[in-house]
């Protein structure tokens, strides 16, 4: 799995032992401060004057750790990208793999999105409305990260489809499409309106487009049926 | 159907009759401009001295249009509404209505969507990333133009139930936000790769969606497939 020490390692090319050093802490500290800064105010508006303040350290010694803006930002998002492997896909490494890592994954998703301390999810919607459009190495890195939540759900997908549990019809990839937009609009949506419906809407369509896929050795999908009109839902029923 | 002038008529206050003043054409083009520098660089990062610049006008003259930075963020955020309003929504109007008028709202979204010229749809990205869990005025003037389109679904959705065309069973709400979350994942996808396959594959998913909730009454739905794996396809296909 991804940590936030591999994020360091991608951008400044040296090879580490696993033994953390002062450095990296500072440097795990600051890329905590950038993400959630530019959760809120994007990637463009990240600026060292503002992260110095949030890290409680000196702009001399950000610029130190990370020299350009550029490579901040990359930095930045590689963190991002970190977070989102440790907290939504590393604990479903614990599930059997199949059916139910698919779905692990996919309520991990949505239970971090529902957390409203969850900066990375904001980031990526974030820096994906940012980055759209304007090519540039930016962009590149931005549309990785963004998909690597679709590859996530693609690599269950094939599991389950090898291990027998979703029928070889399945394609994997249109599935990885349908999941990731249904889940990424719920918390789009809750967002907007702290309503934890939207979450439920993506459930109960993410079941029913498994359904039919499902085999005789595919283990039980839970009977989700979609909210009624002008039903809320408080986001603690994910958790 | 709602025009630029109903923005300013909302902001505003005024009733005005159809024929349009130098004040509303110019009010128009400062607006137009808006939304594209809003579409690159955020509501929060639209400021009355790039506005002018882009506008070729004073900043007097920006600040004389519209007062407040908050009033030409709503002034913004409400034409970016209507462009939509315009482009998606009004040529449908022009089908039949039910299943045939859903579809045609459904193609007109990922056809403009598909366009490099088309502000407004990265506009509402934008916003929605912006915005979200930010409380406030603004906050909820996005969230109702964010969910605008996901209405016009829901509202072409019911018309095909009441015209036999869709099945009773169907929920129009459901079905809202599950499109709308496809064609909104297809477009964030473009924007970051120049695919146009995202939008093949919701193209797919939408009348797979449809296709259980067919009856006798509804016309036939174009039979799609999904892309194959690695198949790259330009946007001009949907024009």
């Amino acid at each position: 799995m991804a940590t936030d020490s591999d994020a360091s390692m991608a951008t400044t090319g040296l090879r580490r032992g696993p033994r953390r050093t002062k450095g990296d802490a500072t440097r795990e500290t600051v890329l905590r401060a950038a993400v959630d800064l530019a959760s809120r105010n994007g990637l463009a508006g990240l600026t060292i004057g503002d992260l110095a303040k949030a890290a409680g350290m000196s702009k001399g010694g950000i610029q130190g750790c990370f020299g350009s803006k550029l490579r901040l930002q990359r930095a930045t998002a590689e963190s991002a990208g970190n977070v989102m492997e440790r907290e939504i896909y590393a604990p479903t490494l614990a599930v059997a793999p199949g059916l139910k890592r698919l779905m692990a994954l996919c309520e991990n998703f949505m239970s971090c999105s529902a957390r409203t301390d969850f900066s990375a999810g904001r980031f990526f919607d974030k820096a994906a409305a940012e980055a759209g459009s304007k090519p540039g190495t930016l962009r590149d890195l931005i549309r990785n990260l963004y998909g690597a939540i679709g590859h996530r759900v693609a690599d269950c997908a094939r599991e389950a489809q090898t291990l027998g549990e979703l029928d070889a019809s399945a394609d994997p990839q249109q599935l990885a499409f349908e999941l990731t937009a249904l889940m990424g609009e719920a918390a789009r949506h809750f967002r907007l309106d702290d309503d934890a419906t939207h979450f439920i809407r993506a459930r109960f369509a993410i079941v029913r487009s498994l359904r039919p896929l499902l085999t005789a050795k595919s283990p039980t999908l839970p009977d989700i049926r979609p909210p009624k009109r002008r039903e809320r839902v408080a986001a603690a029923i994910l958790r």
